[in-house]
């Protein structure tokens, strides 16, 4: 199934998707919920981000190909994912302008399998974690890597407002083992990879973070971007895309 | 102005604090307000965090004699506070019963000078901060330091469920310049410091955290701590004090 959130004639409602046809949710995406009467078309509703976090989690350095900001592949043996935060403040709907800071001098995009949790979710086994999983949508990871490379950390770098499009929406069922990740930027492909040199799969990523917080209904976990994050600039259409579910698009705004 | 966030026959509100009286807040916090007509005793509430953070900003190695996870004393020049967030998940009220993580092995305690925000902040110059700050406030900032040294980041060590306790109640009016830091376990001093001896200044910091990410009210900078953080064990009573503001006190619990 496929879940969008949408604003029409000025109420914010999560609705499901066929076609181009949307329809109501009956209930709570976040419990029990189905399918309910056709609403409008999709042509007249403005996109949300398909979530509503308290917190978001991101991981680093998850794929076997992994670039650092300096550019640089690296290998990296674990026992565990390494994670960061991005702020509810960093979310930016589908098709929305997106602003780096204005002294950011290295703008970055990157494609991400993001998860949306369904449930409230502590210190899981990784055989209970599908359950508390809503669905999975396309993140662009924004990053300032100049920002990144002077604080030896990704807090400014990657948790500036509106640093976290997501979207278009979600797939409610996804097998993610193998799934194609593409960047493109005016159009251009700029990075491809593939979700089958993650480290650590969705599940796994998921189940770490309620190893030390309570995820919450809406929040969002990012499971990291393969090699080859791409420079942007003002005006520029960027798109992020993961195989099986589709195309999110923004645009760099100027400051 | 002494302002408490209390629980009281059940409803949670903002109070000013006038010797052991408790006061309601006519208005708003966030924006114009007086003190109101005597509600009750302080020994008649039940004390909450002084703040209603989205999320709380800390800043890292922010004092001239400040220690790294290994105990290391780390000299730092930067042009700019070094940041990491904490998820509003981790903040805890005074008194509360605080949790480490069931398999952090090196749990120590920090004590904090913080500034909770008045109203949406961004992109601030130094000379405005202050008219965006609604008080200050002691924080114990708890840390599990050998996830710390593991991940080489904080995001799991000082991320963790209850690991932020904040109060017990905010002085609206404070010269932070001078003021000495102190840490206690089961009454036993041991963490003594001095605002003196930070290399960025809570206003400093603000107006840093605002060049990247819009402050909204009730959210929590945190400002660093001086050398000398104290493991702690379960059942132990933690008391972090800030001079001019007062001694915030929190019970390490069992798993």
């Amino acid at each position: 199934m496929k879940l969008i959130r949408f604003s029409f004639q000025e109420n914010n409602s999560w609705g499901v998707l066929e076609g181009d046809s949307v329809f109501s949710v009956t209930g709570s995406v976040y419990g029990n919920f189905e399918k309910g009467e056709k609403v409008c078309s999709l042509s007249e509703v403005k996109l949300l981000a398909p979530a509503e976090p308290k917190i978001m989690v991101c991981v680093g350095v998850n794929f076997k190909n992994a670039t650092n900001a300096d550019g640089d592949t690296v290998a990296v043996e674990r026992s565990c994912p390494k994670c960061f935060f991005k702020p509810a403040s960093t979310l930016s709907d589908p098709f929305s302008g997106v602003e780096y800071p204005v002294n950011a001098k290295d703008p970055h995009l990157e494609v991400e399998l993001c998860v949306v949790i369904k449930k409230k979710a502590k210190n899981l086994t990784i055989d209970e974690v599908s359950d508390y999983v809503l669905g999975y949508t396309c993140g662009n990871e924004l990053g300032a890597m100049d920002y990144i490379r002077e604080d030896n950390n990704v807090t400014r770098g990657r948790g500036f407002d509106t640093s976290g499009p997501l979207g278009p929406h979600l797939e409610t069922e996804l097998d993610t083992s193998n799934l194609a990740l593409t960047s493109r930027v005016n159009g251009e492909v700029v990075q491809e990879g593939n979700t089958d040199m993650m480290i650590f799969n969705p599940l796994e990523v998921v189940q770490h973070v309620t190893s030390f917080i309570t995820l919450q209904p809406g929040d969002v976990v990012w499971t990291g971007t393969p090699k080859g994050r791409s420079p942007v600039k003002i005006g520029d259409k960027m798109e992020v895309e993961v195989e099986g579910i589709g195309i999110l698009e923004n645009k760099v705004l100027p400051y």
